[in-house]
């Protein structure tokens, strides 16, 4: 293969979203048993990297409601492996690390408009209520991967600037997390977008290496912005099985870019993921035919994952 | 936006293919005058070449076999438009010249078995057969395009090499096509494949300018592959309004590209197309919701053009 114009990266670090930003917007609500099962069979397809769920009150969202009892669940296996859980606050990180989980992520907000919305609190509000809570995972000798939501479009205020976006993710990685992720929430970023963020962000001397891409696909741009990050230096791509998830805010409920359709491209591209191909549509089968959810990741419908056709 | 690091185009030529391509493989086979409809919304959109229909015996295409009737209702547009139809031989040619046809396309193989299953003739066969079909045309003084089918792989023969394609890329610029387009009829290819094709491709001397993409989303690639094409120095893409369309030979029923998709992530890029994004959107609704198709771009259905949602 002559990629004789392009540089991508030799190998891409995917990090696996479904069971919970695919999970948590989904209408069907799994069984604790099939969301623990559902991590286990990731893990064994090769996914380094896998959110496993949120300690949010479970009455908040309540498809993620046993996130605790997936984590006991997961007990043996949250020391060998990259098993992560969302946190909002010290509560949440209190019952993580008493679940035995070793890596929580935090979720913060470019926009004021959203993080009212999403977090109940100010852009400046959540990232004080945050910062204890990173300090204090590090203390446990945790990792903590931070969020930015709305990096590039939001539904309330349009168009976000890179850097609103820089600001949040230089406090973020002052408090001590170790990976950020920047979320295009509602799926309206073009290529452009990308660069520009990325380019504000390393003006600031954010190291790329540093950095996650977590595309929507709401107006089927996922793929598109991925691989132009890959082109800009970029190695970790957050992912969901199936193109599981969505936006509760967004106007189409599209979801999460679909990791068969990444790896399909990656494995074209002749790019290390780690990940068997051939396990990854098994475990799409299984969600579709055996759990009931629609799978959206075209690679997958095309290998006879979908429901109506199989 | 600061596209730093990236070439792409300034101005990117999209060239319709919904009418022809798209509609060939829908469930629903439109109307005569909602064909005829379809054609006049799309130039008012600003999209500066549409293919029209298909000269084929009418019985091989049943969705197509109004093509003629097509033709002529809109015979008053024919010559200051581009407006283009398919001929599989010299009886085609001949109808759409009465028709009042100024621009015809042909279709060629890259391998034996699509050409045996489409073209029931071989490659070589079937280039024998555009040959006169080609200088017969252009003696009537009109442009030729030309299509290469299966650029990427065949669902019968698995990965195509570059270099089979550029043989036919070569016979056909040496009959005297003045574009050609090439097919990712089943939707396989992922970028690193469409970088080795142009490399092929710009070994014998055929120039990017001469070139146009033609992708189909069987593996959610589609507008990825677009977007490396662009970097390579492309700037004709085929896409299809809706992203109707399929292959009759994959084994998912998956589309084109994505006309709004793809004007979606053009215009983000800054990239101008002169065509109307609005204009565009009203199209998806009116196909979806009055014609009662099924719109498959992300894009428009996030917009509004889902039938289910609307």
């Amino acid at each position: 293969m002559a990629l004789n114009r392009e540089s991508f990266p030799k190998s891409v670090t995917i990090y696996e979203v479904g069971p919970r930003d695919g999970l948590q917007n989904e209408s069907i609500i799994l069984k604790t048993s099939d969301k623990i099962e559902l991590v286990n069979l990731l893990l064994k397809a090769g996914l380094p990297a896998v959110e496993i769920g949120s300690f949010v009150r479970p009455d908040l969202i309540p498809a993620l409601a046993d996130s605790n009892e997936v984590a006991v669940g997961l007990k043996p296996l949250l020391k060998s492996n990259r098993l992560v859980a969302l946190v909002p606050n010290m509560k949440g990180l209190d019952r993580a690390l008493e679940a035995g989980v070793r890596e929580v992520a935090v979720i913060a907000s470019a926009t004021e408009s959203f993080a009212r919305a999403n977090l109940n609190n100010s852009v400046q509000g959540s990232l004080e209520i945050f910062r204890p809570v990173i300090e204090q995972a590090l203390l446990a000798g945790l990792n903590v991967r931070g969020y930015i939501s709305m990096c590039y479009g939001d539904p309330w205020e349009g168009k976000v600037a890179p850097d609103k976006v820089t600001q949040v993710a230089e406090r973020l990685f002052e408090y001590g997390i170790s990976e950020l992720s920047l979320g295009d929430t509602i799926g309206v970023a073009t290529p452009g977008d990308v660069i520009s963020l990325l380019d504000s962000l390393e003006s600031v001397g954010i190291a790329r290496n540093k950095l996650a891409v977590h595309f929507h696909d709401t107006y089927g741009q996922a793929l598109s912005n991925t691989l132009v990050s890959l082109q800009e230096g970029i190695s970790i791509v957050d992912a969901s099985i199936g193109g599981l998830g969505g936006c509760p805010f967004a106007k189409s409920a599209t979801g999460n870019l679909s990791t068969e359709d990444l790896v399909w491209q990656l494995h074209g591209l002749g790019i290390q993921t780690g990940v068997n191909f051939e396990g990854l549509i098994e475990i799409s089968k299984w969600l579709s035919q055996v759990v009931g959810l629609k799978i959206k990741s075209k690679t997958a419908i095309a290998l006879g994952a979908d429901k109506v056709n199989s």
